[in-house]
């Protein structure tokens, strides 16, 4: 009898064993979840920029203090032939973080040439169970938000309006007349997005989403409704969200407004050269632009910052789930402002950045299964230049192509940056690789420190299990 | 007795063991070695472009593979109030490197201000009995090589003729009257270089050594052979060397040819602008230059690489030596070839730079306490930008300002460079922070993935327990 109650209590405390295991095994299995945080066109000039403003030259940003450091080589090919393409834009690089695949230019999650559909990380992770999420400060249906979680040829068709004839300035910026829906495609981005099985989309763009979609009499508002959004156009309105709420987030028309700017909304500006100056360059002089400070915009107003909505988002997605989550950051307009040559705008928008990551950070303290990958899609024009010119001495006058932004720092400095990528009203990507931050889990997980751009989707899948 | 006999036995054994513990222990610290090797102006775009063009945008170059990957912040002080300059020259920062001290532009391995000489880690390992090298593809007395062996005020002063009212082009570039012997100095960098206890010099630079040292009837080169240095003038001459020389190399009067150039010498262009568009940038058009090839240089003929005198450079440095030894290589000419807009010699030179990263770690290989190190000592002005404009769809010109050089590349696309950072004869440097990369050493040493350029210093001086 003893050695039978023995075997029972044995065998009793094998099977409470087995099932703790099988349930804990689970469980930890299921609590994984990845944070990306893209930075677009944060590259090392934009990270030194903001790192000398913001803390001075002698300090460290977070992202400096992040345990992992790497590059990832940006690849882009040529729609018609398939060669490489050496400077990227942000939908063909946001398709590669969020499908693995290399395409070519303004594409989003669609392949080159063939026009396929490309699976998403936020579609294969919906697919496994996992909450999914998208926050940015550009247009929920811009390029790289869109990519996360729709399939069209061209990042223009953002709404049911713009998918034939796509015309910006007087200028036609081709078509999607293949992803009309009455040609069988899916219809424009922010259709697609009202449909997806998104749990959060956060940002601006609330213009593409009034539009009556195509073969229907709704708008992709309306849809996103009946799809089971709750659709908020404020950020005081996200204190009556309930927690187990999917939102769709719009706080803005458009993109939404950057925090710092120059004063008096001062960009880079061209040298002024003298009269003589004018007929040869080493004649006569030349004024540069008189140094500014950074202000905050007044019109950020009630803007929530990238650090609200993120906070947000974390929240929404972790409320009763035992399954974890994949969530895309975007700072977008460190790229926006870099076009316009705005220094102190891209500024604002890495200490945004900066502000998210620590706020994935803190959540990654608590939940140790939390992969974050921070980088950015492309580099950019702006570039640090000598405010005093190495060639000082030379009694000429001898000054930077293109514009020229000079800005006082709060340790005494002057940094003066140049935009000299284009003659055009906007500057140009560049092409070098990139810069990615990660985790203590990215060190643990044992990732490269060169990678290409399509490897993160690679490194963020397998980490989830996706595969 | 037996007693006694085993207690001598055991003596013995002990004894036998302390020996053979400290013989071993001392062996294994003494055999330490460090390999820095400094890529100058090689900056992420640098290593881009070469990527791109030397092995395809998917290729990895030998810098990819490398197990440690860091960023290095680049500081700079003004010499007068002590603030932060944002952009630097190569001559304060090889004294980041060589001193860990911050200093001014343009000198060399003395403080700003205070006009004192900074140890120097040659120095320093020279005095714990390490033997020390410098291989460059400059002038020996170039900037970077000469902050790690000499003190003087300017970068200039590089032979006893350029000591009071040094002039180039016409224009006074200061002067190092405190430097001078008479005045208690240590007189020119040639001078310097002619009596250090460096075991071995190898680069260009013979010019400044053919000119009468001050307060003396020798030349800086009669000085070397009276310090005990062994000269060599050409390449075929090392073939004679015995292997405990002490070598000074001088293979060219000035900086070493470079390997590769453009097809007919081409450096990049200024676009053509048409009569209507000198106009107004958007009126008329614009042709851009030709796509080119890089060819090789025809002058390089005799040149030793970089590879062969950092060969030679470790075989000197390492025959009946069980101590180890301190050598630093630089590829110079990535950086003099971008300020003179050669896309193709920057990329021979680093290619130049990665054969030599190869001799470091096939020494490692079998030296496996080596430690390696590969950084660049500050940004530069070329910047990949795209080919076909993100805005080309817009019906105006829309190119870059500067000049551009677009590169025919092996896999089939065309490689567009800009250089727009100044309208004079010379591109300026830039301020990013700059890559740093290890071998396997720097992963097991626990090196940070930021750090400022002086802990370069600091992590090498660590390592040889220089402290």
């Amino acid at each position: 009898m003893a050695v039978c109650r023995n075997f029972y209590l044995g065998f009793n405390l094998a099977v409470t064993m087995a099932i703790w295991l099988l349930v804990n095994h689970s469980l930890a299995e299921s609590s994984k979840s990845v944070i990306l945080v893209i930075g677009d066109g944060m590259d090392d000039h934009q990270v030194t920029i903001a790192r000398n403003y913001l803390v001075g030259s002698r300090g460290k940003l977070l992202l400096d203090k992040m345990p992992f450091r790497a590059v990832a080589q940006v690849l882009t090919v040529d729609e018609i032939s398939g060669r490489p393409i050496y400077v990227a834009d942000s939908a063909n690089t946001a398709t590669a973080l969020a499908t693995g695949q290399i395409t070519s230019r303004g594409r989003i999650a669609t392949s080159a040439g063939k026009d396929e559909d490309l699976p998403t990380i936020v579609e294969l992770a919906n697919a496994k169970g996992y909450r999914t999420g998208i926050v940015t400060t550009s247009s929920i249906t811009d390029a790289t938000p869109a990519s996360f979680a729709t399939h069209v040829s061209s990042r223009y068709c953002e709404s049911p309006a713009a998918m034939i004839d796509i015309v910006k300035y007087g200028i036609n910026l081709g078509s999607c007349v293949n992803d009309l829906k009455i040609n069988g495609g899916l219809g424009s981005i922010s259709e697609q997005l009202a449909k997806s099985n998104t749990h959060i989309l956060l940002g601006g763009g609330r213009q593409y989403f009034t539009v009556t979609s195509e073969m229907s009499q709704k708008t992709s508002l309306q849809q996103a409704l009946e799809s089971g959004f709750t659709v908020i156009h404020s950020w005081e309105e996200s204190n009556q969200l309930y927690p187990s709420d999917r939102v769709l987030g719009l706080f803005s028309e458009e993109h939404l407004p950057v925090k710092l700017r120059g004063e008096q909304d001062r960009s880079a500006e061209l040298p002024k050269k003298s009269f003589l100056n004018h007929i040869n360059n080493y004649f006569g002089e030349v004024t540069l632009p008189a140094p500014m400070t950074c202000v905050k915009n007044s019109n950020f107003l009630n803007t929530p910052t990238l650090k609200e909505i993120s906070q947000l988002a974390i929240k929404q997605l972790t409320y009763d789930n035992h399954k974890g989550f994949f969530l895309m950051i975007e700072s977008a307009s460190i790229d926006k402002q870099s076009h316009e040559r705005k220094p102190c705008g891209s500024i604002g928008e890495l200490a945004q950045l900066i502000d998210a990551v620590a706020v994935a950070l803190n959540y990654a303290e608590e939940n140790p299964d939390t992969l974050i990958l921070v980088t950015s899609d492309h580099t950019h024009a702006a570039q640090i230049v000598p405010d005093k010119s190495l060639f000082s001495e030379y009694p000429v006058p001898v000054y930077t192509p293109g514009r020229l932004a000079r800005i006082y720092t709060k340790e005494g400095g002057i940094l003066a940056i140049n935009y000299a990528t284009s003659n055009f009203e906007a500057e140009e990507h560049t092409g070098a690789n990139v810069p990615v931050f990660g985790n203590k889990v990215a060190v643990s997980e044992d990732l490269p420190t060169y990678m290409q751009q399509s490897d993160i989707f690679k490194f963020m899948a397998r980490y989830l299990e996706l595969n």
